[in-house]
């Protein structure tokens, strides 16, 4: 079993930045990723279909022999994962318990901002996780849905992503946050020029990190940890193919994705 | 089957802005309109996915016992157009001819700009199309993906649309154009920002007001106009039901859309 591939699944390619972490922690073990790219973007959509598309996509995940399942996207994570550990045994991590474990890690932070997508945002998961671990805590949420496209075309310090960040940004900034909890799997791209345009005292919290530690610690915890030889596979699935996508890869995962295969739900 | 009403379908939403361009020509149709917004978009997919998707919207206008239909989204008229009038009887009207036709009126028009998604522009269709009727005609294509998030956001000013804008228009400006095709149905609602920042000079084609022309002498010459009593009636079908969808049906219709009911493909 501890031999068996990891499963990771996304509404596209962002969820591969989750990847990318993991493999860093953890170089031996197997992934097989699943990116929906037939059906993205999840985050304008309703709450009942990511949780049917996340369904299929376990479904599928499981049909290749996972060992535990990675759910790279805060929108499916943030609408499905409740109901998908209700539906199937298999370990499955989400990205927000360790986003807000994250956050909640300097004692001293009292104000969070939180972007996301619009389905996220709605959902009030993270706001929700972090008032049940803290009380007292000023949280402002922020929907930023231009920000995949813009991180998608590449436009990471074009004057229209500064445009879009200002509009974003400038009124929690105003009103005072610790923190800056980047919750969506596309947006560690885009930290560089946040940097550039926020306070040097906010925390950036990057949920595809968070979620890489928290993997290793839950694989730790469930004796589930790739022996240390060979292992290191990625295998990436997508159930829509185009050269934009294979582009997209390239850029999340930070190097070549390997032969990319099609996979049907 | 001229009381039958017309079938209607896009990617998502964007195609009502031809819905309600028909209204105007065609106040006594009854409309099916179906947007498959649970797989929205389709300008960044691949040509065979879209065909595909493409495909099951009209099998299921049929089921509504629609005696013709109209592809209200620029993407599916470029790859599925050809494919579905192999395949199905009923009369099929796409979006490109008539932008073409409408391009092509002004004799002296020499040198047309064309902006549309990604998908569109890889299609060729446009260009291909153009230069078919007309020889010696220079054509400058622009994929402008940050265009349809920007308009559904209703940023259609904001600072970070005309530096989109900008991005996007300036080249293509500079080498100079007689006309402008807008061939994408959301592309309407940024026709007052257009004016404002391109050279009064140039025309702007907008392919939701031509095929909505198209579809009239379409009709006439089918003989298949609805009687000129009763009818009029609209139905929206959504593959995906949200709080944003109806707001964004009540933006491009620029009225209440009425009861949007959720369609299974």
């Amino acid at each position: 079993m501890r031999s068996a591939p990891l499963g990771f699944f996304d509404s596209g390619v962002g969820g591969l930045t989750v990847v990318r972490a993991a493999q860093e922690l953890l170089p031996h073990e197997d992934i097989v990723y699943l990116g929906d790219t037939a059906r993205v973007p999840y985050g304008s959509k309703s709450p009942e279909t990511i949780r049917q598309f996340a369904t299929e996509d376990v479904q599928w995940l499981l049909a290749q022999g996972v060992k535990a399942i990675v759910i790279a996207c805060n929108t499916a994570t943030a609408h499905a994962l409740p109901h998908l550990r209700e539906t199937f045994r298999v370990p499955i991590i989400g990205v927000i318990e360790s986003g807000v474990e994250a956050t909640l890690a300097d004692k001293d932070t009292e104000r969070v901002g939180i972007i996301a997508t619009r389905g996220t945002i709605r959902s009030h998961a993270y706001q929700h996780a972090l008032a049940l671990k803290r009380t007292g805590l000023i949280i402002h949420e922020q929907a930023a849905p231009l920000l995949v496209p813009l991180v998608e075309e590449n436009w990471l310090d074009h004057p229209a992503t500064l445009a879009v960040l200002h509009t974003y940004l400038d009124p929690m900034v105003e009103k005072g946050i610790d923190a800056l909890l980047l919750a969506c799997t596309h947006y560690p791209l885009l930290i560089p020029t946040l940097r550039g345009i926020l306070p040097s005292d906010i925390r950036l919290i990057d949920s595809a990190t968070t979620c890489a530690e928290h993997l290793k610690s839950e694989l730790t915890r469930l004796d589930l940890l790739h022996p240390p030889e060979q292992g290191g596979q990625l295998q990436i699935h997508l159930t829509d193919l185009s050269e934009q996508f294979e582009t997209l890869a390239k850029r999340f995962l930070a190097r070549s994705p390997g032969k990319i295969r099609r996979a049907s739900l």
